[in-house]
C-alpha cells in the first residue's frame, strides 16, 4: 500500500529524529524553559523579522487553535471563519467547548474574503440589539485552507486591513504553511506584520509533532503559557519542541520540505489533468482533489490509500491526494504509471 | 549540574527510543488507529486482567485528568480531591476550566480517605437545600500522590467501597504509578477492579510522552473518542504513543523502571536519616523530601538541581529530590559522598 | 404610539396581576418550593397528561433553553436547530457559552424536517472518523417558529419518530406557545408525548415573566434543579411564578389570551393582503410580516412601532407586527383605517 | 408559622408593589431600554456621586455574580473570596461553570483582610512555576457576609488599596447592602470610590426581585449588556426592574428598610442575650445567630421558622433567625415573649 492519504503517516524527516536521538540524554529543565526551546524561539523570531514576538510550541493543530482563541476573546465574542474551517468542522467542538461560537462565513475554494467580513461587522453593529447576537472577535483563516488553496499577499493584506479597521485580531493557522510558503507569495515576515498571532506546523512536514505559535499582539501573548498549562499543552519534556524546530528552521529546512511536497503534488496534479479527470478545486499545494469515475476509484484503492472527499455525482468521486515529506519520487511515478494505464 | 528536580529531565530510555526509531519509516493510519496502538492496547488490557476496558493513549497528564474528568460529570456535578492533589493546586484550574468544582477534602500526607468520602456525602445530602451547592460526581486519587506516599491495597478497597455506595466513578491518576507499583501492595489487575479509570504514566518514568488511560467503566469509555479530540489530545501520530507503550509494557519494562528509581531514592533516604535531616513527608517512592539546614541547601545547590518545596522555619526548608529513569548511580554516589561530607 | 414592536411592552394581565397582589403578603417558602408552584405543577401535569412529568419555573426563555440543554448534552454532543432559530441566533451565543456547539439546519419558514435530522445524522454516522465532529445529541425546535410558522401535529409526529430513531432527546421551546397552540392542532397531551421536554410561555402571553418547563424523560429532569440554581434561574420568590401560572393555566387563560392575540394577528393580515402588501412568510399566529413599500413603511412609523425585520430589494423592507395579550380591538381598528388610507 | 428563617418569604414591600401596579399598562420598550430604568440609573449614580458608572438591573444575585466575575477574569484567572462566600459554598458552582476557580481564603467571621490578598498574591508570584496555578484575578466581598457581618469603611479601605496594588478589581456583593448601609460607616459613594463594581440588592430588601448593579471600572463594563443576555439575565419586560428601583431608591426607601431589619434584628439579639444564649458570631445586621440548647429549639419550631446553621455541640445548634421588610413589630414581640417564657 503506497499511502496518499494524509501527511502525517511516518514519522519524522531524518534531521529531525537525528536531533531528538543527539539530544535524548541531555538533562533540561521541563515546559518549555530549556535552551533548545530558547534557541529555536530566538530563530523563528529573526525568520518573521518580529524580533518582541511570543514564540510557543505546541504539540498539535487544535490544541493551537484552542489556546490561541480563547486568549484573545472575551465570553460573548465569537471567531468569524470559513464554514469549512477546521475550528468550525473537525474539531468536535473544541472551539465551542471554550465557550465560544464559531461564526461561520460562506467560503468560495476554502477562503473568505475582507468584503465578507466587513459586511459580518457592519450588518451586526447595525443591529439596534446587537447585544442578543454574539460579537465578532477575532478572525481565523487558514494558509493553506482545508483545500489546498492559498491567500495571496493582497489578499492577506486586504484581510489585515478589515482586521484592524474593526480591531479584530487576525490569526493564521498554518498547520500546512510549510506548503503554503512554498505555493504563495506570502512569506514569514509577511505574517509577521500582518496578523496578530500565526503559527508554522511541524506536524505535518516531517516533525513527529508540533506546531510554533508566533503571538506578535501583546495582548494575546501576556500571560499566554497560563493558557497553555490550562489547556493540557505544556509538554513536560518541552525540548523535544524545541530540539525539533531548531532543526527544521536551521537553514529552511521546512521551506525545503514544503516545497518538495508541493513539487511531488504538482506531478501528480499534471498526470490527473492529462487524464482529463477535472479538479474538485484548483490547488497549489499538497492536497490535489481529482473527480473520479467510481470504478476507477474503486481500482486504485487496492494499491493506494486516499481519502474520499465528497460524491459529485452518481458516478463520480472527489478525492484528497496528498504528498508529504516522506513520500518518494517512485510513490509518483508508480501512481502516475498507474492512472496512465488506467 | 546533576539534577533531581524532577523525573522528567531526560528524554527517552534507550529500548523506548529504539522503538520509536525503528518504527519512523513505517507508514500508518494516523489519530490512534494503528496497529501499535492496537498491540499496545491488547497488551495492557491483558496486563490489568480487564479485556473489555477502553484503552486510550494520551499526551500528557493534565489532558488525562480533564478529559477523563469532563467525560463523567455532568455539569452541576464536582470532583472530589486531596487539597493537594495534582487537579486542584497545579494544572491552572484546567477542572474549572471544563466547569466543574475540585471539591477538595484536607488531606493527610497526601491522602485521603473512605471515612472522609462518606461524610461529605452525607453531609451534602442531609442539606435540605442540597441543589445549592456541588454535588460530588466522582473521586479522584492519586497513586503515588504528589507528596510520594502510596495508598495501600486496603485503603484502595475502602475508597473503592466508598465510592460504589455513592455511585462515585473513582479515578486514579498514575502519573507515577510506574513506581507506586514498585512501592505499594497494589497491582494493575486491583486497579481494574476497583477504579472506574485510571492511568499508567509514561512521561515520569521514561518515555518521551504518554499516560496510557484505562477505562473499565463503559458509561465513561462510551464516545471517549470524541473528547479526546475535543481536548485536543488526539495526536495526528499517534503511533508515536503505541510504539513507546509496545516498550514500555514488554516484559514489564514499566516494573523494571520504577522498581529502579525507587531503590535509588531509598539510597538517598538512608543518607537523609543517616545525617539526622528529618523528612517532611514519609515517602516509599522516587520523591524525598528532606527538610534541610538554609546553609546546606545553599551548599548543594551549586552542584545539585533539587525543587524548593516549602519552608518549614525560619532555618529549614523542606526540599524535594527525585530519581528518574536516567539517574545513574554515580549521580547517587556523588550526593551521598557529598551529604556525607557536608 | 401605538405598539406592535412584540408581545411583551406592557405588564401583566388583570388576571395575572390580580394573583400577584392578593397573593403579596402571604410569607412562603423560597426557591419554587411554596404551594402556589406545587398547585401549577399538578395542573400543568394534568393538562398535558403526564402525571409523572418534571415541571419547573424558570423567568425568561434564554435561561430555559440554555438550562435544558446543558442538561440533556455530554460534552462532545451539539443540538440540531433552524439556522433561523432562538438558540443559534438571538441568545448572544449562551449555548456555546455552556460548551455546546449548535448545529443549524437550513430552515424553510422557519421550520427543519425529519428528513433532515435523518440525513445529518446519517451523515455523521458514515464518515469514519466521526469522533472529529460534534455529535448530534438533541433536537430543537421551536412552536411557534421565528417567523411565526406552525408545525402540524404530523409534522411533531414525524420529527418525533425521528428523534427516537437516532437517540436524541426532543426539545420544544414554546415561548409563544399559547399561539402555536391557537394555531395549530398540536395540543399539550402531544407535547407531552411527543417530547422528551418543552415550555409553555408566559412571557410573551401576559405574564410578568416566566415559563414552564415540562420534562417527561427522567434522564433530562433527574437532578435537574441544581442545573437551574447553577444558571443562575432559581427566583428566591419563586412563589411569584407560582402564582402568576396557577392564573394562566386556570380555565385555560393561556389558550383564552392566544386564542385573541391570533385572533388579532389574523385581522391585520387580510387587511395587508387587502392591500395588496405580499406576506414574507405565511405566519398563521401572532407575528406577521408583510413587505411594504419603504415610503410606506416611513409613513407608518409615526404613529405605529413594528421591527425592521429584513431588506427585501431596494425599494421595499420586511417587517414585524405582533400582537399582544394588551393589543386592544381599537389599536388594529386604528391600523387597518390607516392602511386603507394610505 | 411566624416566619423568621429567610429575607424573602414575603412579595413586594407596598410602595414596591404599587409602582408595578401603577405601570403595568404602560406599553415600554424591552431588555431594560424603558424611561422607569433610565430614571433608577440616574437615581443611583447620583446616589453612589459615580455619574459615569455603568448600571444594570438583574434579576437574582447568583446571576449578578457569575456575570460580574465572567465579564472581569480572562480564563486563566479565579477570583478570591472567603471560604464561607456564597460564591463558594450556595450557588452550585455558578462561577465553576463559567470556567473559573474560586480561590478561597480561611475567613474569620465570614470576612477576609487586605492582609490575607497582599500574601496570596505575593506567594502566587513567587513561584517560579507560577501559570501552573490559577492567576488571581478579582476580589470577591459580600456586605454584609453569609454570617451577617459587615466590613469597616477602614477595612474597606484597606481592601481596595491591595485590590488596588496588585491590578485586581475589587467586587462587593451587596445582596443584603441596604442592611450593611444601616449597620456599617460604609456609603454608597464610598462603594462607588472603593470598588470596581458593587449591587444594591433589592430581593432581600423588600422588591419582588432585584439586584442594581454598578460598575465603575470601565474595562468591566464594556459591552456588558451581552453578557447579560448570553447568561440569561436580560429580562423581557426589564420595566419591572427599573420601576421597582426607582420606588426603592425614592427618599432612600432602601435604607429605611434596612434600618427596620436592623433595628428589629437588635431586639431579638438583645433577647437572646438577656436569656444568656450565646452568639454564634457578633452579626449587627438582619441575620442573628443564637446557640441554642436542643430541646429549647425543638420548642420553638412549632410556632417559628428559622434556619438550622450548625451543631456545636452535642447539645447545642447554631440557628439563624432573619428579619425582613415585612416582620411586624408583633412578630417580634410574640417570638421574645416566648424566649422569656421558656
Amino acid at each position: 500500500m503506497i499511502r496518499f492519504e494524509c501527511d502525517y503517516t511516518t514519522g519524522a524527516h531524518p534531521k529531525i529524529l537525528e536531533a531528538l536521538v543527539n539530544s535524548n540524554s541531555e538533562a533540561c529543565p521541563g515546559y518549555g524553559m530549556d535552551a533548545h526551546c530558547e534557541n529555536a524561539r530566538a530563530m523563528l523570531q529573526e525568520l518573521c523579522q518580529a524580533p518582541d514576538a511570543g514564540v510557543h510550541f505546541l504539540v498539535g493543530g487544535t490544541q493551537a487553535n484552542t489556546t490561541v482563541i480563547a486568549a484573545a476573546l472575551r465570553p460573548h465574542q465569537g471567531v468569524l471563519c470559513a464554514d469549512t474551517g477546521h475550528i468550525n468542522v473537525h474539531e468536535t467542538g473544541a472551539i465551542e467547548a471554550t465557550g465560544h461560537k464559531v461564526l461561520d462565513l460562506p467560503a468560495v475554494e476554502g477562503k473568505i474574503s475582507a468584503k465578507q467580513i466587513d459586511r459580518y461587522c457592519q450588518d451586526h453593529y447595525a443591529d439596534p440589539a446587537w447585544e442578543h447576537t454574539v460579537q465578532p472577535g477575532m478572525i481565523y483563516l487558514s494558509l493553506p485552507t482545508e483545500l489546498g488553496t492559498v491567500y495571496s499577499l493582497a489578499e492577506l493584506e486586504e484581510i489585515s486591513a478589515a482586521a484592524r479597521r474593526w480591531k479584530l485580531p487576525l490569526f493564521v493557522d498554518g498547520a500546512r504553511l510549510a506548503c503554503g510558503l512554498a505555493a504563495s507569495d506570502v512569506t514569514l515576515p509577511d505574517l509577521g506584520r500582518l496578523c496578530d498571532v500565526f503559527y508554522l506546523g511541524g506536524t505535518k512536514a516531517g516533525l513527529l509533532f508540533g506546531e510554533a505559535v508566533v503571538i506578535t499582539n501583546p495582548n494575546i501573548d501576556h500571560d499566554f503559557r497560563y493558557l497553555i498549562k490550562q489547556h493540557g499543552g505544556m509538554l513536560a519534556k518541552g525540548r523535544l519542541l524545541g530540539a525539533q524546530f531548531e532543526a527544521f528552521l536551521t537553514d529552511k529546512l521546512f521551506l525545503e520540505i514544503g516545497r518538495r511536497e508541493v513539487a511531488q503534488a504538482m506531478r501528480l496534479r499534471a498526470a490527473f489533468e492529462e487524464k482529463g479527470w477535472p479538479l474538485f478545486v484548483d490547488s497549489p499545494t499538497n492536497q490535489q482533489f481529482p473527480i473520479l469515475p467510481n470504478e476507477t476509484m474503486a481500482a486504485l484503492e487496492d494499491k493506494y490509500s486516499f481519502e474520499v472527499w465528497t460524491k459529485v455525482d452518481a458516478d463520480h468521486t472527489a478525492v484528497r491526494f496528498c504528498t508529504s515529506w516522506s513520500t518518494t519520487d517512485e510513490d509518483v511515478d508508480a501512481l502516475i504509471a498507474d492512472i496512465q494505464r488506467l
